[in-house]
């Protein structure tokens, strides 16, 4: 691993020069200490300097996701993180992030300069600068819902989505379904996909049929469901798993107001369990995410990691609740109306 | 949860004989003792008992896998385990395991009668009277190699399948490879299985063609390779991907007694990084599990499953060994002897 003289030598600068940036001094400009950071990052030196053992700070970056209140989706997320690392005394900093300051800030970098030993990030999208930088960073960095191959300083961590949506349609054939029908979320997503699978294999296993006009992608938000359930409908669905719990409302406004009754017409699930989950007309039964165990397992990864057990992938067991907006098939056939058609 | 005096109102006995059974006193039969104690499993009496802060005591039981010299596949795996262990201040038992044993005392009981708050399993096969009582147990479990479905207290570890595979065929391909052969280990075993996946998958993706009279199931043993060598290298093989190191070994003694050197004729890559692999002729190109990590993890995963968190699944990162079994395909083309065809 580089030293502080290797970055000198590389930079044509002195050793004090390059300590001076490194450690953040006053009397060297901010363009200097940029180069000097960035050059150390290059060649490997964050690593070794980040792990001091006297360095306990953790990062959390946050995207695309609530969490300052206790009904929004990332609150559990960063209490689970923060309560596991405070007991092994680490110090969090939480830091919600854009894309903007993705293209200014470089992530190795930005890690390095604030002395942080490592990193979980929540809500970043496929598409994120930092996404990209993640291939190769040498930081130990725990990523939620995504996976980044081949490098072993970054761990994926979620719910297993396979056992997670059997455990729907297993729910529902057992109530005597077998018109399911699937309202992913956004296509290009590892999740996403990752559902798509488990749905059709998880049908496949109990012998229903896949039809095609019961499956569609739409994206992570209630609006989702007006352009799909009408379909859904007139093809005959008794039930339908939605991607996530939002566009499990959006599907329950849509029957309702199509004169369809949940769940007595049709049955629907969500997924995550979100906190206004139970509130809902009628309550959701929905595939439960425990957000706080999302973020404890987040900070037991990330320190392997800092340990040098390079985890690849850790998955988090889903689990089924059961409220009232699913029941039994109805055995009275449905009448189809006119406006459906 | 079950008390102490449910399980003494169920049997129609004293709590005090109960207590007695559940401590292992000398004053009641073995025959009593053994009642108690599986009425208190079935009870869910178990886990309230040996989660208990005072009682570290965790248990490795290991199955059809040495490990008791530095050579064998298991020794780092135990050793990781109980570093890990003992770190944290937990006390660790190794103890080896038959299928008569498995009859003989039930899995939960076993561990409750002992006083263990957790367990690691290594190398037990899926038709195991145990794998059949773990769908149940109340016990936190960590199972290597091996996934139970649904059961939120049994865990999954094991080092990434599909990258592992992923590494291999892109390594020969990047040394102009395209007929490469697959040698896997044993039909009825996950992990094969999802290396059998992960081979079909790595080849599509870079285009190359997946022929049925190159690929083949054998077992995880040496001599696998005489059966379904001969038939690779009469259908044009250049290279060969195996199972594990074992049938690595095979492979490469059948290639060289037929006249065909490793690696100028025919390449060959391993599975493992068994310590003998550096030491075979040609030294093996492999793909590494780090089993100190697998055992350090193992105890990570245990850990957070005693402390209520869910994980259902951890994989390790693989590696590429590159040594030389494996080099650039041959330009010339081969001569296929005729005791091959």
């Amino acid at each position: 691993m580089a030293t502080i003289k290797d970055i000198a030598t590389r930079l044509g600068i002195s050793v004090s020069t390059v300590s001076k940036g490194l450690n953040g001094a006053s009397d060297i400009s901010e363009e200097l200490r940029q180069v000097v950071l960035d050059t150390a990052v290059e060649m490997g030196y964050s690593t070794k300097r980040s792990r001091k053992e006297e360095n306990r700070k953790l990062c959390l970056f946050i995207e695309n996701m609530n969490y300052e209140k206790i009904d929004e989706f990332g609150y559990d997320i960063v209490l689970g993180f923060k309560q596991n690392a405070f007991r092994h005394k680490w110090d969090v900093t939480v830091v919600p992030v854009t894309p903007a300051f993705q293209m200014e800030e470089k992530y190795d970098t930005y890690l390095l300069k604030n002395g942080y030993c490592g990193a979980f990030l929540c809500g970043f999208a496929l598409h994120d600068e930092w996404m990209k930088q993640l291939q190769h960073t040498t930081m130990p960095t725990v990523l939620l819902d995504n996976f980044i191959a081949n490098n072993p300083n970054v761990c994926y961590i979620g719910t297993d989505s396979y056992e997670g949506i059997a455990m729907a349609v297993n729910h529902l054939y057992t109530l005597g379904h077998k018109n399911i029908a699937f309202l992913n979320g956004s296509l290009h997503s590892m999740v996403s996909e990752q559902r798509q699978e488990a749905f059709e294999t998880s049908m496949a296993s109990l012998g229903l049929e896949i039809q095609q006009d019961l499956m569609a992608y739409g994206y992570y938000v209630a609006d989702s469901a007006q352009y799909h359930v009408p379909g859904f409908l007139s093809a005959g669905a008794t039930a339908i798993i939605c991607g996530n719990d939002l566009i499990a409302s959006g599907v329950i406004s849509e029957c309702t107001q199509r004169g369809f009754r949940v769940p007595e017409d049709i049955s629907v699930i969500g997924f995550d369990d979100i906190p206004l989950a139970p509130a809902m007309t009628p309550p959701l039964t929905t595939i439960r995410q425990d957000r706080n165990e999302l973020g404890k397992g987040a900070y037991v990864v990330l320190n392997s990691l800092i340990h040098h057990i390079s985890i690849s992938k850790m998955l988090l067991r889903p689990q089924l609740i059961e409220r009232e907006s699913t029941t039994r098939v109805s055995k009275e056939p449905r009448i189809i109306k006119d406006d459906l058609k």
